[in-house]
């Protein structure tokens, strides 16, 4: 049984912290890392404590870097009038991934959820109306999740940014590329025929 | 994008060398990771340094232990006449599963496969060898998995063991054949172990 290696049931019950990765994966990775060399386990060692200590929030956009400033907010091609407010990091690579839009990200690094006792000051919004304020800005996106939770906090930010100058936006939510009608849910259809254009 | 974090992207590098994770599960643990405090961050580099330098071969049958000799070759009550010789680490753990086996164990660490170039001197055979001489041994069962591979294997110990006073058995044709042992459910195992016959 596991439990008769200590130093691997420990291994295996670390793995089996990281999110998505059950008991037998678990196991599986801590196998896996001992048919390594000593070396290669001391390199993801030191990657693990590498990303924790340089990892910090950049100070303009809040979102992850090991830079004094994240690449994107660094980089002059970048279009700062326009600010698009996300939920989480994962959200910012997904969008980069599109190569679709050259503005600038604002992280919240979460969503209101009172039930959760999650309230506004805990997201990274007082950040975001200094960038506002500074009066650079022109446009700002809200692209959280069409969720009770996002609805609601993407209503507070638009309350919150009317005393302004700026546009404030809400990403368009509808029937995917590709799916089909039959099987879409109720409120995606809703905002699908809420958000309709003139061809 | 990942390339923007360069530490995190080297700790997704790391957790995608593991077996059987992929790129996008690899970013999802090391994401995983950032969201801990330092504090777990150490605990799980140490984990990971704790395993590779703990861990070694029980002097006796080969199967890794953090200990000097193995919980199995240091229990009194398992039956030292009676050894299970088996591929890997693994398979070690999937027989005490089913705790219908109370004799010990050998661990092979592989299989014959000369177009691997595995030779059985890579193999922990001398060492089987060595436990055999010792004259407490009365019977040695086979069970490595039913491959090309393993049967090669098998067939070689057999007659290896031949000029010892020993009974040579092999786990009988309950496991499918081309499966692995490391995936057979208890039932299967239980009857491959009972179903065992004279080489």
């Amino acid at each position: 049984m596991a439990e008769y290696i200590e130093s691997l049931q420990r291994l295996a019950e670390q793995f089996g912290r990281l999110q998505g990765v059950g008991r037998k994966s678990a196991m599986r990775m801590a196998f896996s890392v001992l048919e390594w060399s000593e070396e290669e386990a001391g390199e993801f060692a030191q990657a693990i404590l590498d990303a924790k200590q340089k990892i910090h929030l950049c100070p303009i956009c809040q979102n992850m870097t090991d830079r004094e400033i994240c690449p994107i907010c660094a980089d002059p091609e970048r279009d700062r009038s326009v600010i698009c407010v996300v939920t989480d990091v994962k959200t910012v690579f997904a969008m980069e991934k599109v190569r679709e839009f050259y503005g600038t990200y604002h992280v919240l690094h979460g969503l209101i959820s009172p039930i959760n006792g999650i309230t506004p000051d805990r997201l990274k919004i007082k950040e975001l109306l200094e960038r506002v304020n500074g009066g650079e800005v022109k446009e700002v996106i809200i692209a959280t999740n069409p969720t009770v939770e996002g609805e609601a906090t993407a209503m507070y930010l638009a309350k919150l940014l009317k005393p302004f100058e700026v546009r404030v936006t809400r990403i368009a939510y509808g029937i995917p590329v590709g799916a089909d009608l039959e099987y879409a849910d109720e409120i995606t259809l809703k905002h699908a025929l809420n958000g309709r254009r003139d061809f």
